[in-house]
Protein backbone atom coordinates (compact mmCIF):
# COMPACT_ATOMS: atom_id res chain seq x y z
CA UNK A 1 0.00 0.00 0.00
CA UNK A 2 1.38 3.31 -1.00
CA UNK A 3 0.40 7.29 -0.42
CA UNK A 4 2.37 10.33 -0.36
CA UNK A 5 1.45 13.32 2.48
CA UNK A 6 2.42 16.75 0.76
CA UNK A 7 2.99 19.74 2.72
CA UNK A 8 3.39 22.98 0.52
CA UNK A 9 3.62 26.34 2.65
CA UNK A 10 0.60 26.01 4.18
CA UNK A 11 -2.10 23.49 6.14
CA UNK A 12 -3.99 21.24 5.34
CA UNK A 13 -1.54 18.12 4.62
CA UNK A 14 -2.95 16.65 1.40
CA UNK A 15 -2.40 13.13 1.21
CA UNK A 16 -2.85 11.03 -2.30
CA UNK A 17 -3.04 7.64 -2.19
CA UNK A 18 -2.51 5.42 -5.32
CA UNK A 19 -5.84 5.34 -6.66
CA UNK A 20 -6.21 8.89 -6.75
CA UNK A 21 -7.95 9.43 -3.37
CA UNK A 22 -7.44 12.40 -1.42
CA UNK A 23 -7.56 13.08 2.73
CA UNK A 24 -7.09 16.10 4.02
CA UNK A 25 -5.37 16.63 7.82
CA UNK A 26 -4.80 19.80 9.60
CA UNK A 27 -3.97 21.43 12.85
CA UNK A 28 -5.09 24.42 14.69
CA UNK A 29 -1.68 26.79 14.82
CA UNK A 30 -3.51 29.88 15.58
CA UNK A 31 -6.49 29.62 18.36
CA UNK A 32 -8.68 32.03 16.55
CA UNK A 33 -8.05 30.39 13.08
CA UNK A 34 -9.72 26.91 13.15
CA UNK A 35 -8.53 23.93 11.25
CA UNK A 36 -10.92 23.30 8.43
CA UNK A 37 -9.73 19.39 8.57
CA UNK A 38 -9.27 16.85 11.68
CA UNK A 39 -5.80 16.21 13.48
CA UNK A 40 -4.17 13.17 12.55
CA UNK A 41 -5.02 11.46 15.66
CA UNK A 42 -8.49 12.05 15.57
CA UNK A 43 -8.12 10.69 12.12
CA UNK A 44 -6.42 8.01 13.32
CA UNK A 45 -9.45 7.37 15.84
CA UNK A 46 -12.03 8.17 13.20
CA UNK A 47 -10.20 4.83 11.23
CA UNK A 48 -11.15 2.33 13.77
CA UNK A 49 -14.87 3.07 13.58
CA UNK A 50 -14.70 3.31 9.73
CA UNK A 51 -12.32 0.11 9.45
CA UNK A 52 -14.89 -2.23 11.79
CA UNK A 53 -18.25 -0.43 10.00
CA UNK A 54 -17.00 -1.58 6.75
CA UNK A 55 -16.74 -4.81 8.14
CA UNK A 56 -20.20 -4.99 9.98
CA UNK A 57 -21.81 -3.88 6.55
CA UNK A 58 -20.81 -6.21 4.62
CA UNK A 59 -20.82 -8.77 7.45
CA UNK A 60 -24.99 -7.63 7.83
CA UNK A 61 -25.25 -7.86 4.21
CA UNK A 62 -24.30 -11.31 3.93
CA UNK A 63 -26.15 -12.00 6.66
CA UNK A 64 -29.40 -10.66 4.49
CA UNK A 65 -29.69 -8.27 7.22
CA UNK A 66 -31.18 -4.17 6.45
CA UNK A 67 -28.69 -1.60 7.53
CA UNK A 68 -30.43 1.65 7.28
CA UNK A 69 -28.08 3.39 8.94
CA UNK A 70 -25.20 2.74 11.37
CA UNK A 71 -23.33 5.00 13.64
CA UNK A 72 -20.31 4.69 15.90
CA UNK A 73 -19.75 7.19 18.31
CA UNK A 74 -16.00 7.23 19.98
CA UNK A 75 -14.66 8.47 22.97
CA UNK A 76 -10.50 8.18 23.46
CA UNK A 77 -8.55 8.53 26.47
CA UNK A 78 -4.96 9.45 25.83
CA UNK A 79 -1.44 9.38 28.08
CA UNK A 80 -0.44 12.86 29.80
CA UNK A 81 2.79 12.21 28.75
CA UNK A 82 4.32 12.37 24.95
CA UNK A 83 3.78 10.63 22.93
CA UNK A 84 0.28 10.57 24.17
CA UNK A 85 -0.81 7.53 22.63
CA UNK A 86 -4.50 6.36 23.35
CA UNK A 87 -4.95 4.42 26.23
CA UNK A 88 -8.42 3.57 25.82
CA UNK A 89 -11.00 3.87 23.08
CA UNK A 90 -14.88 3.33 23.68
CA UNK A 91 -17.07 2.85 20.53
CA UNK A 92 -20.99 2.93 20.71
CA UNK A 93 -22.49 0.96 17.37
CA UNK A 94 -25.97 2.62 16.79
CA UNK A 95 -27.84 0.27 13.98
CA UNK A 96 -31.32 1.31 12.50
CA UNK A 97 -32.83 -1.74 10.57
CA UNK A 98 -36.03 -3.62 10.25
CA UNK A 99 -34.87 -7.05 10.61
CA UNK A 100 -31.16 -7.24 12.68
CA UNK A 101 -31.98 -8.92 16.28
CA UNK A 102 -29.21 -7.55 18.93
CA UNK A 103 -27.78 -11.16 18.87
CA UNK A 104 -27.22 -10.68 15.01
CA UNK A 105 -25.77 -7.54 15.49
CA UNK A 106 -23.31 -8.40 18.35
CA UNK A 107 -22.02 -11.63 15.78
CA UNK A 108 -21.25 -9.07 13.73
CA UNK A 109 -19.83 -6.76 15.72
CA UNK A 110 -17.68 -9.32 17.56
CA UNK A 111 -16.76 -10.93 14.76
CA UNK A 112 -15.08 -7.46 12.92
CA UNK A 113 -13.54 -6.13 16.21
CA UNK A 114 -11.94 -9.49 17.31
CA UNK A 115 -11.05 -10.77 13.78
CA UNK A 116 -11.68 -9.09 10.96
CA UNK A 117 -10.87 -4.85 11.57
CA UNK A 118 -7.36 -4.27 10.80
CA UNK A 119 -6.87 -0.64 13.01
CA UNK A 120 -8.92 -2.87 15.97
CA UNK A 121 -5.94 -5.10 15.85
CA UNK A 122 -3.24 -2.94 15.59
CA UNK A 123 -4.68 -0.46 18.16
CA UNK A 124 -5.14 -3.93 20.51
CA UNK A 125 -1.57 -4.97 19.90
CA UNK A 126 -0.21 -1.31 21.05
CA UNK A 127 -1.59 -1.82 24.46
CA UNK A 128 -5.11 0.29 23.58
CA UNK A 129 -8.23 -1.01 25.47
CA UNK A 130 -11.04 -1.10 23.17
CA UNK A 131 -14.66 -1.99 24.51
CA UNK A 132 -17.97 -1.35 22.50
CA UNK A 133 -21.90 -1.37 22.91
CA UNK A 134 -24.44 -1.68 20.57
CA UNK A 135 -27.85 0.00 20.68
CA UNK A 136 -30.75 -1.48 17.45
CA UNK A 137 -33.04 1.42 16.57
CA UNK A 138 -36.08 -0.79 14.78
CA UNK A 139 -37.50 0.27 11.88
CA UNK B 1 -10.94 12.93 22.27
CA UNK B 2 -14.49 12.41 20.76
CA UNK B 3 -15.65 11.47 16.96
CA UNK B 4 -18.89 10.07 15.04
CA UNK B 5 -18.54 7.93 12.22
CA UNK B 6 -21.73 7.38 10.17
CA UNK B 7 -23.11 5.85 7.62
CA UNK B 8 -26.37 6.73 5.74
CA UNK B 9 -27.31 4.49 3.74
CA UNK B 10 -24.94 4.78 1.23
CA UNK B 11 -20.51 5.06 1.39
CA UNK B 12 -18.87 7.31 1.84
CA UNK B 13 -18.61 7.29 5.90
CA UNK B 14 -18.50 10.76 7.20
CA UNK B 15 -16.74 10.99 10.03
CA UNK B 16 -17.13 14.28 12.58
CA UNK B 17 -15.24 15.47 15.46
CA UNK B 18 -15.97 17.44 18.32
CA UNK B 19 -14.75 20.58 16.57
CA UNK B 20 -16.93 19.88 13.56
CA UNK B 21 -14.32 18.72 11.16
CA UNK B 22 -15.69 16.02 8.22
CA UNK B 23 -13.22 13.30 7.10
CA UNK B 24 -14.48 11.06 4.38
CA UNK B 25 -14.18 7.10 4.29
CA UNK B 26 -14.85 4.76 1.40
CA UNK B 27 -14.66 1.55 -0.33
CA UNK B 28 -14.61 -0.46 -3.19
CA UNK B 29 -17.42 -2.72 -3.77
CA UNK B 30 -18.04 -2.45 -7.23
CA UNK B 31 -14.88 -2.48 -9.66
CA UNK B 32 -16.70 -0.68 -12.14
CA UNK B 33 -17.27 2.19 -10.01
CA UNK B 34 -13.92 3.69 -8.15
CA UNK B 35 -14.66 4.93 -4.53
CA UNK B 36 -14.17 8.68 -4.38
CA UNK B 37 -12.64 8.53 -0.71
CA UNK B 38 -9.71 5.98 0.56
CA UNK B 39 -9.82 3.22 2.69
CA UNK B 40 -9.66 3.03 6.40
CA UNK B 41 -6.73 1.37 6.54
CA UNK B 42 -4.97 3.53 3.62
CA UNK B 43 -6.17 6.80 5.71
CA UNK B 44 -4.17 5.01 9.12
CA UNK B 45 -1.10 4.79 6.66
CA UNK B 46 -0.99 8.54 6.24
CA UNK B 47 -2.17 9.45 9.55
CA UNK B 48 1.23 8.03 10.64
CA UNK B 49 3.10 10.42 7.75
CA UNK B 50 1.08 13.81 8.73
CA UNK B 51 1.04 12.89 12.35
CA UNK B 52 4.80 13.06 12.25
CA UNK B 53 5.07 15.78 9.89
CA UNK B 54 3.41 17.94 12.05
CA UNK B 55 6.39 17.54 14.51
CA UNK B 56 8.86 17.81 11.95
CA UNK B 57 7.27 21.43 10.37
CA UNK B 58 7.09 22.49 14.24
CA UNK B 59 10.69 21.69 15.48
CA UNK B 60 12.13 23.08 12.11
CA UNK B 61 10.10 26.33 12.98
CA UNK B 62 11.68 26.19 16.25
CA UNK B 63 15.10 25.94 15.07
CA UNK B 64 14.43 28.52 12.43
CA UNK B 65 14.49 26.06 9.77
CA UNK B 66 12.77 27.54 6.31
CA UNK B 67 10.02 24.42 5.40
CA UNK B 68 9.25 25.36 1.83
CA UNK B 69 7.92 21.94 1.33
CA UNK B 70 7.74 18.83 2.87
CA UNK B 71 6.49 15.41 1.17
CA UNK B 72 6.35 11.84 3.20
CA UNK B 73 6.18 8.78 0.26
CA UNK B 74 4.85 5.88 2.61
CA UNK B 75 5.08 2.02 1.34
CA UNK B 76 3.71 -0.48 3.98
CA UNK B 77 3.39 -4.60 3.60
CA UNK B 78 0.50 -6.16 5.25
CA UNK B 79 -0.01 -9.28 6.43
CA UNK B 80 -1.60 -11.82 4.06
CA UNK B 81 -3.66 -13.60 6.77
CA UNK B 82 -6.68 -11.85 8.64
CA UNK B 83 -6.84 -9.22 10.42
CA UNK B 84 -4.36 -7.69 7.70
CA UNK B 85 -2.52 -5.53 10.37
CA UNK B 86 0.87 -3.56 8.40
CA UNK B 87 3.87 -5.31 9.16
CA UNK B 88 6.03 -2.80 7.87
CA UNK B 89 6.26 0.50 7.01
CA UNK B 90 9.04 2.63 5.33
CA UNK B 91 8.44 6.57 5.06
CA UNK B 92 10.70 8.52 2.74
CA UNK B 93 10.56 12.17 4.16
CA UNK B 94 11.47 14.98 1.78
CA UNK B 95 12.31 18.88 2.46
CA UNK B 96 12.53 21.46 0.45
CA UNK B 97 14.54 24.00 2.87
CA UNK B 98 17.45 26.94 1.98
CA UNK B 99 18.78 26.64 5.32
CA UNK B 100 18.56 23.11 6.80
CA UNK B 101 21.01 20.58 6.77
CA UNK B 102 21.08 17.00 6.83
CA UNK B 103 21.36 16.62 10.49
CA UNK B 104 18.99 19.13 11.88
CA UNK B 105 16.31 17.54 9.39
CA UNK B 106 17.64 13.82 10.53
CA UNK B 107 17.17 15.49 14.15
CA UNK B 108 13.64 16.93 14.15
CA UNK B 109 12.61 13.81 12.04
CA UNK B 110 14.24 11.24 14.64
CA UNK B 111 12.04 13.42 17.77
CA UNK B 112 9.13 13.08 16.04
CA UNK B 113 9.58 9.37 15.14
CA UNK B 114 10.88 8.47 18.27
CA UNK B 115 9.64 10.69 21.04
CA UNK B 116 6.81 12.79 19.79
CA UNK B 117 4.75 10.98 17.26
CA UNK B 118 1.99 8.95 18.63
CA UNK B 119 0.58 7.52 15.92
CA UNK B 120 4.54 6.21 15.35
CA UNK B 121 4.31 5.20 18.76
CA UNK B 122 1.32 3.16 18.49
CA UNK B 123 1.92 1.11 15.51
CA UNK B 124 5.68 0.34 16.51
CA UNK B 125 4.15 -0.67 19.85
CA UNK B 126 1.81 -2.96 17.75
CA UNK B 127 4.70 -4.90 16.69
CA UNK B 128 5.18 -3.25 12.54
CA UNK B 129 8.61 -2.42 11.84
CA UNK B 130 9.08 1.46 11.21
CA UNK B 131 11.66 3.16 9.18
CA UNK B 132 12.48 6.06 7.36
CA UNK B 133 14.93 7.77 5.53
CA UNK B 134 15.33 11.59 4.59
CA UNK B 135 16.00 13.63 1.40
CA UNK B 136 16.89 17.88 1.17
CA UNK B 137 16.10 19.15 -1.99
CA UNK B 138 18.08 22.41 -1.25
CA UNK B 139 16.43 25.69 -2.52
Amino acid sequence: MHATVSFDRNLPLVALNEKGQRTFFDATLDPSNPAMYASPMSIMLQSLAACSMMDIISILGKMRKEVIALDADLDAERAEKHPKVFTSIHVRFKLRSSNCSQAEFDKATGLSMNKYCSVAAMLKASGCKLSWDLEIIAD
